[in-house]
Parts: structure tokens; C-alpha cells; sequence
């Protein structure tokens, strides 16, 4: 990953709204790169020089099995981050990632800087342990829903995820992620998230190609919450 | 939990001999408690007020779904931490604890101590951040495991995390754990880990009661790690 878009005119990246004694010792080392589908950023193994985070666009982060299985970690979009191995000296990154995107833009924040400044400022130090604790508990949360919520309720969780704070009304959503893939990273077989999105328009969702259409969200609330221990306490709960 | 066990007379728990400097201002905080089977040390959602880890025996931490579902996030023994909600301000546990065993004994580390000496030291709050992150890798390869893994595998797998670092030869493993909790957090039916358990048998495993004998460490890791994306680079894998 070598082509910096615009790498002298860099802006503050949202995420570092909160952090603004960070990003002034982060700004010098930040760029911005535009990655095409299918590009891939790192493999599974790269020494880990930098944490990423998704500017805007789509990202797969995949591993693979010695036996040949391709398994998706996460699916990226717009706020997340990835990389986190670079915090930690000599780590490498755990899986691969590629875009899922032509449009896919991605800001690097290189390791070294990175755990320099952790080092000298507790508080930024006390946030990135929130990002991570936060990031256990969403992937604990997915390893519950493997065995408590439905397919259907599945697909309905990662799609609550991209409405955010938003809690009423509708919604439209563009999803360039492959049936393939989205199954994948759902854990179940590209036949049975068809399935999936059959059973969802008793609920009034459509998908057309990229573009899932929600015509309530509190609807697809009440079909996928009722099922899950975090009800009322999940980061897609917003403020009605 | 209000029943320090040796509240005086203390010693270092082998966690800390890693991080001499961090014992020193944690000593006089640290409680040693002893707790029975089926007795509960937090609720989910009680104010964190400790960093919890486990002595010796065995601790379940399970979360409930609004329409009665007990899923077990962790099964914890020796070594093992839980309740890094303490890390962090005004956090609340996100599960419940319960001890399976009658010999559980647990340090708690109050909360507010913690938090003080992580702002103080910045080597120890990488080592949290490791640690948060090693956990991450964990949970993320679990959900990975519902996936790519057979249910005998992922009991398998489980039994070689209880082996640590031993790569060779047999073992015997005490594990008193219901049938159905264990299940539980396998993420498969109680009668799917009868057969798994039945099916073990063809690789030398064999299960009685509490106690499993594996007669083969190299065989077991065979038939469980060639379908792992760790393969090589997991905490089990140990140096032959």
C-alpha cells in the first residue's frame, strides 16, 4: 500500500473528534489511500505497520484455513477501524484485507507514531482500551447469536448495525458485499441468506442487487432484539 | 462477594510475576475469596468493582436472552481472568459469574486501584491492551470455529486450550462441568456432545465422570488444528 491520495491536505478524520490532543501528534504520519476492488491491503502475516480506518467505502478482513475454507472476520464500512495488531510491537496482522469497493478509502495511521503517543498520554491509552473492550464484547455478541438468533435474525442484526443511532422510521442501504461473502461473515451458506431475505419481507425489507430498502426499523427491531441478551443496552439501541 | 479468604497473608499470584512493579501498589487491595459450587460472584449489570482471576476451579460466566436463553459466554479455570468491565469507569459487568466447583478460589483486584496504577504506568496498560487484544483473537477464532470446525473438533479444541503448552504425550484432565453448560458453550446441543465425545474415542479420548484422558497430544492436535486458520500460531501450540 503505497499510493497516498492526498497525503499534504489531510483533514481530521471524524474519529479523532474526540481525541483532539491525538490527532496533532498523529497528523505529519496520517494518509489517505484509495483502494480499488479487490486490492488488497496486507495479507494474513504482514508485519503490522499501521492501524486503517475506513474512511468510506467497503472492506472484507478474511483468513484461511490450512484445509482451503475461507473464513470472513469482518465486513468494514465507513467509521470502522482495522489493524488493531499495530498497537502491539513486532505483531502481524491476524487476516487479509481487501476492498469490496472501487470507492473504498482508507486512512493509515502508521504503528510506530501510534504506539508512541500511546505511551505518553494515558487518556488516549484509556480510550484505545474501550475501542478494544468494545470490540470483545461485539465479537462475543456474534458468537451468542450463532446459536440463539436465526439466520434471518442474523442478517437483520448486521443491518440494524448499519442503521446506527438511527431508531425510527426507514431506511435505505447500499451493500456492495457479494452473497458470498455476506454469508460467510454471517455464518451460513449462500443459499440459506436467500432463504434469509425471503423471510424478511413479511417484515418489509427488500433487497435489490446493493440496495436494502428498510421500511421499519423498529419492526426489524422487534423481530431480531427480543432474541438477544444485550436487548436495550446494544450499540444500535438508540435514543427514540 | 464479601468473603476474603486470607485477606492478610497473601502471596503473588503467578499473573503478576510478569509485572513486579504493578504487585507492589496492587498487594494490599487484593482479596482471596472462596466460593462454592452454584454461588454467584457478580449479576449482569452489576457495577464492576473488580478485575477478577481465578486461582483454581472452575467459573461459568453466562449472559441471558430476553426470551430465556442462557448462553455461556466463558468457562474459566486456572490463570484465566473475567470482569475486564473493571477496567474501565462506571462500567457494568455484561454477564453473570457462577462458580462450578466447590474448590473455586478467586483474587479480586478492586476496580478503582487498577484504574489508578494503569493511568500511572504505561508498560502495564500495554499489557492490558495485549491481553484485550489476545482475547479479541480468541473470541474472533471461536466465532470462526462455528464455521469451519466439526462439533467434535471445536470439544477438541477446547481440551487443547486445557492442555496449555504441553505438546507431547498424554494427559488427564479434571473437568467438572455439566454436560449441558459445557454444551452450552460449545455452541452445540447436549446430545451433539455426547456423540462428539463417543466419536473422540476413535482418536484415544476418552471421557468419565469429570475426568477425560487423552493418550495422544499429537493426535488430538491432528485431528482438531488442520482446519484452524491458527494453524502454527495458536496459544496452544506449544514448542515440541
Amino acid at each position: 500500500m503505497n499510493k497516498p491520495l492526498l497525503s499534504s491536505t489531510i483533514e481530521m478524520p471524524e474519529f479523532f473528534a474526540n481525541y483532539p490532543a491525538i490527532w496533532q501528534p498523529l497528523k505529519s504520519g496520517i494518509r489517505l489511500h484509495a483502494v480499488q476492488k479487490g486490492e488488497v491491503v496486507f495479507v494474513h502475516g504482514d508485519a503490522a505497520q499501521a492501524l486503517w480506518l475506513v474512511q468510506k467505502g467497503w472492506m472484507k478482513l478474511v483468513r484461511q484455513t490450512p484445509d482451503g475454507k475461507e473464513t470472513v472476520v469482518s465486513i468494514c464500512t465507513e467509521g470502522d477501524i482495522f489493524g488493531e495488531a499495530a498497537l502491539f510491537a513486532h505483531a502481524n496482522y491476524p487476516y487479509m484485507a481487501e476492498s469490496l469497493d472501487d470507492m473504498t478509502e482508507l486512512y493509515s495511521i502508521p504503528a510506530d507514531m501510534l504506539r508512541k503517543v500511546l505511551q505518553q498520554n494515558s487518556e488516549f491509552s484509556s480510550s484505545i482500551m474501550a475501542m478494544l473492550n468494545a470490540r470483545i464484547a461485539q465479537t462475543q455478541l456474534k458468537l451468542e447469536h450463532m446459536s440463539t438468533l436465526s439466520s434471518a435474525q442474523r442478517l437483520g442484526c448486521f443491518l440494524l448495525r448499519l442503521c446506527k443511532t438511527q431508531a425510527n422510521g426507514s431506511k435505505i442501504l447500499q451493500i456492495p458485499v457479494e452473497k458470498n461473502v455476506l454469508a460467510a461473515y454471517l455464518g451460513m451458506k449462500p443459499e440459506t441468506l436467500s432463504r434469509s431475505i425471503q423471510q424478511m419481507k413479511e417484515i418489509g425489507i427488500s433487497v435489490q442487487g446493493p440496495k436494502v430498502e428498510i421500511t421499519s426499523i423498529p419492526k426489524l427491531r422487534d423481530f431480531v432484539c427480543n432474541s438477544c441478551s444485550e436487548f436495550g443496552n446494544c450499540d444500535t439501541e438508540a435514543i427514540d
